[in-house]
């Protein structure tokens, strides 16, 4: 993969960088929401030990995990927040807002629609299908009926196209999820986060990231009786 | 860690396994669960290939991911469900029901207490705590609110011991999740599963993860942009 950024001294980088492990890309998303904070509370400069402390890490390793991308920090000076977190975006592709659609009413979905962190951020909550608008709707706060549409699922090839979606949230009962994958699909939706605890399939170019709740719960207790 | 099971074979093994990945923690789990579908429906015999199917990996992965803990299998036959899922469940320190409790009203606690593969399975939820009590229990169906008490924040301490607590979800405003993670300290829960955005911290012998939601939408990012 190709990035291009602009470092802190205005010299235009070119970086190759593929297979980023999982951690190291989950450690970078933290750093960007924590960036995000202070640059909306006008902070200027932060130090690898403020963004080392967010996510329970040392700060040789947030200099570390930064140097990978270019020189974004002054030595005894510290990084300055704006610049820091364009060129954190830019390796995630969030240079521009992406489009999300909710399918399905089920609690996740109310609990991202409800996570002011998220709607707030990179992300546009742009519509919300499900086979029942009408019970859906109840679901659903004024405050969130009011900014996003609920529509019948049978709409989704046509609004992900009108409406550029980026990314579909599954919410489903499990047993419909892979229909609705295969209509997402169809739609040209190419990324996929499933929240139900059935697993999907995607054909090749398509990304499902399937989130299994419970594994996290059980690896807890693995963790616990090690 | 050490690990005691009996095998197919009826022979007492001693298993020494520490340092296991995530990874193949998470596929144990998800193995797991698959098993115990298949044994509520009362399926005696499953072949590597159907485990394999509901995670997407190769048969070959799954019977090297099982040969780690013993000889599960038989050849040309395949896996008895019950003994398979007994052996897993014992890696897994699920030989006992764990007791969970939820503190916080926020969406993704409701989520927990619908999902009925979460309710029925290895874990019960034995109490609810909020700082509204009275709010909280509006939010929640008449079928949850008839089989567990909401309960003050307050009252923490003292229930988690007697209600033998071993994991504690947090699901509070992310403001609120290091104070009531304390709490859940002081009353000797080991375990904690933190879905607020907020990282948290847990002293020596305690366990905490913290799920980042965000983290996971935007490495689906990052993937597609890749």
């Amino acid at each position: 993969m190709r990035v291009h950024f602009v470092t802190l001294f205005g010299l235009k980088e070119e970086l190759v960088h593929s297979n980023l492990s999982e951690t190291i890309i989950n450690r970078l998303s933290i750093y960007m929401h924590y960036l995000s904070k202070q640059d909306e509370g006008g902070k200027k400069l932060v130090s690898p030990y403020d963004i080392a402390q967010v996510c329970g890490v040392k700060a040789g390793l947030v200099r570390k995990d930064l140097a990978r991308f270019g020189r974004f920090g002054i030595k005894g000076v510290g990084y300055y927040v704006t610049d820091l977190l364009q060129g954190i975006k830019s390796i995630f592709g969030l240079d521009r807002k992406l489009h999300v659609a909710i399918i399905g009413r089920h609690n996740i979905g109310l609990y991202f629609l409800s996570f002011k962190g998220f709607l707030n951020g990179n992300y546009e909550i742009v519509a919300v299908f499900d086979t029942k608008p009408e019970i859906a709707v109840r679901s659903l706060t004024s405050e969130i009926t009011r900014s996003v549409d609920i529509l019948h699922i049978t709409c989704l090839k046509e609004v992900a196209k009108i409406r550029k979606i980026d990314i579909a949230i599954i919410n489903t009962i499990p047993s419909e999820a892979q229909d609705v994958v295969s209509q997402v699909v169809k739609g040209g939706i190419r990324g996929i986060l499933n929240f139900t605890p059935s697993y999907v399939k995607v054909p090749r170019g398509f990304i499902a990231k399937n989130i299994q709740f419970a594994a996290e719960q059980d690896s807890l207790v693995y963790l616990l009786k090690s």
